[in-house]
């Protein structure tokens, strides 16, 4: 596949890097004048979200300026710049439906995640590959952000995938993802919104449950799907950095000039 | 009631101040060299222990060194160098028979503390006037932490005590507390740990949910009751310096030489 990674433009301290890998859209965000490697976090967005949705965007840059990290966000399939399949099509308007009917779409999201998981998760695996290819990323520690369809599309990858050392996941029940949150043993921070309308709190904790990693922390908040407190970046960011490394300062950022 | 503050010693940045405020014997912790103001920390420790018990000693020095806070630890009715009352000796027997029959010991911990929580109130309060009155701590922000008996005793505190601004507590069941947790509205980060063989999963979920705090979040780990995470006192001093100030490394120390 094709890497071409585009121009590069810095706000705030972060240097945004779009490009695509064969038919993948992504965006690689680094600290300002970042050289030589450093941990890596990939970031999955939500359901009928993208690579730049605001909660993505919101981690990517405190990852980057504040902890030192490289970031990669990438389009889900039938998400954000690509094409959708007839199939998607389907299963997003049939969901849409059921939740407007005030009925519960659990098994039709449970059922979506699958149809894309065998697609994201080779993405992503893809991506890894190329992105840590790159000087100012390098093949160091990595590790994974995703809730709601990131975190649906994020247990299969980390099931597979030996490269990835930690993730931050959540907001989601346990349908048809037991036996493939069983297979996941890296550190997982897990949230859950306590008022989730679209999440049974029985079957998020349930999930959390059904993890087979020994160091599994449940951070659980007030309020519904949407409403992950602010403070819960600042915990990824720790977490992140625990388990991956840097943010000590002296080896955040490169010295600025020769910029490759 | 008399205060009376004994010699310091300092090790690891922190200084340590034995007292006996009437007959409530305590500890004062600060930030070796402090002067003026800074925010303050009750911390209960848990059934059967006392002021200084590991938990608490952890916490404690890392609350003062890292975060530049005062913490104070006193020993509960009936526990540590306090005289015990032949109802509490009662009651303590009752519980460990209770337990080495293999019985549920819920509703005699709930009573237990409920014994006890009328004077433990009556003593931090005290405590929380007499230790605002020195130099080196002042009348800034108080927090509290506590888990187990140290929730116990520390929920019906938090229920009448308007000087306190934020909690951590945990590793205790809803039992004969609903109500006294709907009256506490400051910010709390609650411990639970998943696999605890002293408080069933559904009761302390239940506790956390009765809490009466907008601002309120669950951290559970994998573990039984003694077997919080280390890096959860990370994550309580982050909680902690959120809520009350402090940390930013300035007003952290005082210049050392004159202390009163």
């Amino acid at each position: 596949m094709r890497f071409s990674l585009t121009s590069r433009t810095s706000t705030d301290g972060v240097t945004e890097q779009p490009f695509t890998l064969g038919e993948i859209p992504g965006v690689l965000f680094t600290p300002q004048g970042a050289t030589g490697p450093r941990p890596l976090i990939l970031m999955g967005h939500g359901g009928g979200q993208h690579k730049k949705a605001p909660g993505v965007l919101a981690g990517a840059y405190r990852f980057a300026a504040e902890g030192g990290f490289a970031v990669v966000a990438i389009d889900a399939p039938n998400h954000g710049d690509r094409p959708k399949d007839e199939r998607f099509v389907q299963f997003a308007g049939d969901m849409r439906a059921r939740m407007a009917a005030g009925e519960d779409p659990t098994g039709l999201v449970a059922a979506m995640h699958e149809l894309l998981a065998g697609q994201a998760v080779a993405d992503w695996q893809a991506v890894l590959t190329a992105v840590q290819g790159l000087d100012h990323v390098g093949a160091g520690p990595v590790g994974y952000w995703g809730v709601s369809m990131g975190c649906g599309l994020g247990l299969p990858l980390l099931a597979t995938e030996p490269r990835i050392h930690a993730a931050v996941l959540g907001l989601l029940g346990v349908q048809g993802l037991a036996e493939t949150a069983a297979r996941v043993t890296v550190p997982v921070q897990f949230l859950l919104q306590w008022d989730d309308t679209r999440v049974p709190r029985d079957r998020a904790l349930a999930l959390f449950d059904a993890l087979g990693s020994a160091d599994k922390t449940l951070h659980a908040n007030p309020g519904d799907h949407g409403g992950i407190p602010a403070f819960e970046t600042d915990d990824a960011l720790q977490f992140f950095t625990r388990h991956l490394g840097m943010r000590s300062g002296a080896s955040r950022r490169g010295t600025g000039s020769s910029i490759s």
